[in-house]
């Protein structure tokens, strides 16, 4: 399939808008904090979420909307999490999408008026002090009025907490001989694990598709991209990814698996395995991006969780800040993942633009070029090949190492 | 039962003694690095090891002796691992043993000849270089010659790796009005999590008990101590917990449940605690021991389940370093532990010997008083209570925080 790298992240696909703006959430912070995301028309709508026992109350609500398989507006806040709030959070959530839908139908972008269900709210920050409600009712029709066409640059700085780059892109590819657009943006980069590898991420697209179809792709689609990331091994009470999909590309509605479902799959696998990479390499204090893929295990399953293992390995991470050939972590990684595999007929390789060194060869230590290491080692991005021969299947994941930073941003992120 | 603390570590029991020297394992290190420890009669031996797939020399040729259930001595090297190091690696483990069997026998220090199977040894250090055999079978019989009562005090010492302080212990308490004593020894510092909260730990008792029972009473207390300790996630290729009884106590032998099991059983628990602890405060680069206590849980497998996830937590292990009370943290790795529970009726209190500040009650965060919490964050020692109204069951896990100096060890270990 042609797949073709757009501008506009969000608003790539027809009939999106968006906007960002300042609420205030978080004290003496000047970055905008509150990003909205709106199609003109209805949306089929899905959704995953964090599989926290404590969850967000923006999280409750917006995973009960997507059960219903529509939506057409997205509403998120950072600085605040809304999470351990108890009823006074429910209801602050409830009231963060009432905020929304009220000012949408005043103003009336779209032509005819929001269901009052159709809002996915999602919140980012701080665990357990209430939000600051009356701050975003505030703005909520400034916001609005302010959407536009090129209102993912605003959005996507909104939604970002400890992130130091925002992260979005879009594809535009064919089905029927029509232009389809799919745009995301996300948030992450701290308390990322690799059962849903981000706090929030919205996606977008003018595809022609059933809800049911939506569902299906995304949860396929995040198996393999975020489900696979990870930064420092914990799952947050927040974790969404939500996707809105308009049908205004005109394609024949997709509603069941085949050839159309299979291109739009591969679209959006590009663009959230992009993503997954954009959100390891800005882990919370990260100087490298780690890619770890593992080739011949028994299962697709089995070969992603032995290089989840691996990622997320602190003994791991800290030899890749050190830049420090220590494979035998690696190994050790692979050994308690609690996967099946032969030591003796695995091998272990470290390569990126400078080069390529095997370390390890069959269960037996190499003597390796420390020095060809060492360039390899210095780059930014790291991949790391573990060949192992116990089926055909390969799994790919993306971390990245633990730094002084990480600990210095997590020893005082709340005060 | 009364239980006292004495001096002499493994050489507490009767009949055993220890000794501890350089063989010069790791290239331009000073600090002794094998260690022997030997009873002067046959044992009772049992063993618990890493489940970690990747599984060092050393540990499979223990782990098939312990399953034999009996042994007399345990031989240890630090500096090098002895993993990942194939058929050269068996051979070094075999040559290991041997070379201690034929020192024991030529000095001839017990009345009858050493059982060429009743050597355990163990190796830490570094994965994937081979052992240099040569230099430690070179002074295996000085070290022979050498062992003592008071050889404990070296001992303890040639098995530290990053370790910061020497760990080990004995208590002494009375089974049928015989004195009987249990000491131990172990070394741990990073590399730790929960399933074998340590990488070699040693236990002699003079108790006279089976080696089935001897076991039992092994895997029943690594449940609740070592293996409720984690330092960093990584399970080892090396974790290994031995033990021999050698029954010199002369108590009626220990060969079922019952009273005596249950006072054996008690004293083990109590020296392995300590042990634990001294392991999670001894953490690579720690600053701060982090002791979770989960209450009103539903099984004590749950409980120790939901307490190990809290202080696994790389966040809040960052959070105590920043001495930030962040119980946000807290609920969500409770939340992330994949055990069930109820966030509404859980309450969160930090305290140690400074006072206690409960911060989170039956769901709702309270306005706490940070100026007192921060008084009990500066201190070494942290303890979190974690009351739930799931049912009646307690655990307990130990950790460290998260610090610059975990990153800085682990960033240049290798090298």
């Amino acid at each position: 399939m042609q797949l073709k790298w757009v501008e506009g992240g969000v608003c790539a696909p027809k009939g999106f808008v968006a906007n960002g703006m300042l609420a205030g959430i978080k004290k003496n912070s000047k970055k905008d904090d509150v990003a909205l995301i709106f199609s003109d028309t209805v949306c089929s709508a899905a959704g995953v979420f964090t599989q926290n026992k404590v969850t967000a109350e923006p999280v409750k609500l917006t995973r009960s909307r997507c059960r219903e398989g529509h939506a057409q507006a997205i509403f998120i806040n950072s600085g605040n999490a809304n999470a351990c709030t108890g009823a006074q959070g429910a209801k602050n959530a409830q009231r963060m999408s009432d905020a929304a839908v009220k000012a949408l139908n005043d103003f009336a972008p779209s032509p005819v008026p929001i269901n009052k269900d159709d809002v996915l709210i999602a919140s980012t920050g701080v665990i357990g002090v209430q939000l600051p409600i009356e701050k975003i009712e505030k703005i909520t029709s400034d916001l609005v009025h302010g959407l536009s066409k090129d209102g993912n640059t605003k959005a996507r700085v909104a939604i970002m907490t400890t992130d130091t780059k925002f992260k979005e892109c879009a594809v535009e590819f064919e089905l029927d001989g029509k232009k389809v657009h799919i745009g995301t943006m996300a948030k992450g980069s701290g308390m990322i694990h690799i059962n849903m590898g981000t706090m929030i991420a919205s996606v977008t697209t003018d595809c022609c598709i059933s809800s049911q179809m939506l569902d299906k792709a995304l949860r396929e689609s995040v198996a393999g991209t975020y489900n696979c990331v990870s930064v420092d091994g914990d799952t947050s009470t927040n974790d969404s990814m939500m996707i809105l999909a308009n049908g205004q590309a005109q394609n024949s509605e997709i509603i069941t698996t085949g050839k159309n479902y299979e291109l739009f799959l591969e679209a959006l696998n590009a663009v959230n395995t992009k993503m997954a990479r954009k959100i390891a390499a800005d882990g919370e204090g990260a100087e490298h991006l780690i890619e770890c893929t593992v080739t011949g295990a028994s299962t697709v399953q089995s070969a992603r969780s032995l290089a989840k293992s691996v990622i997320s390995s602190s003994l791991v991470k800290a030899a890749f800040f050190g830049k420090d050939a220590n494979w035998g972590r690696i190994l050790c990684a692979l050994g308690y993942s609690g996967e099946l595999f032969t030591p003796e007929k695995t091998s272990v390789t470290f390569s990126n633009s400078k080069g390529s060194e095997k370390v390890f060869d069959h269960g037996v230590p190499l003597n390796f070029d420390e020095d060809k290491a060492s360039i390899i080692l210095n780059e930014k991005e790291i991949k790391i090949l573990v060949e192992m021969e116990d089926g055909k299947a390969t799994g790919t994941a993306w971390g990245c190492d633990l730094t002084y930073n990480y600990v210095k941003i997590n020893g005082d992120y709340r005060t």
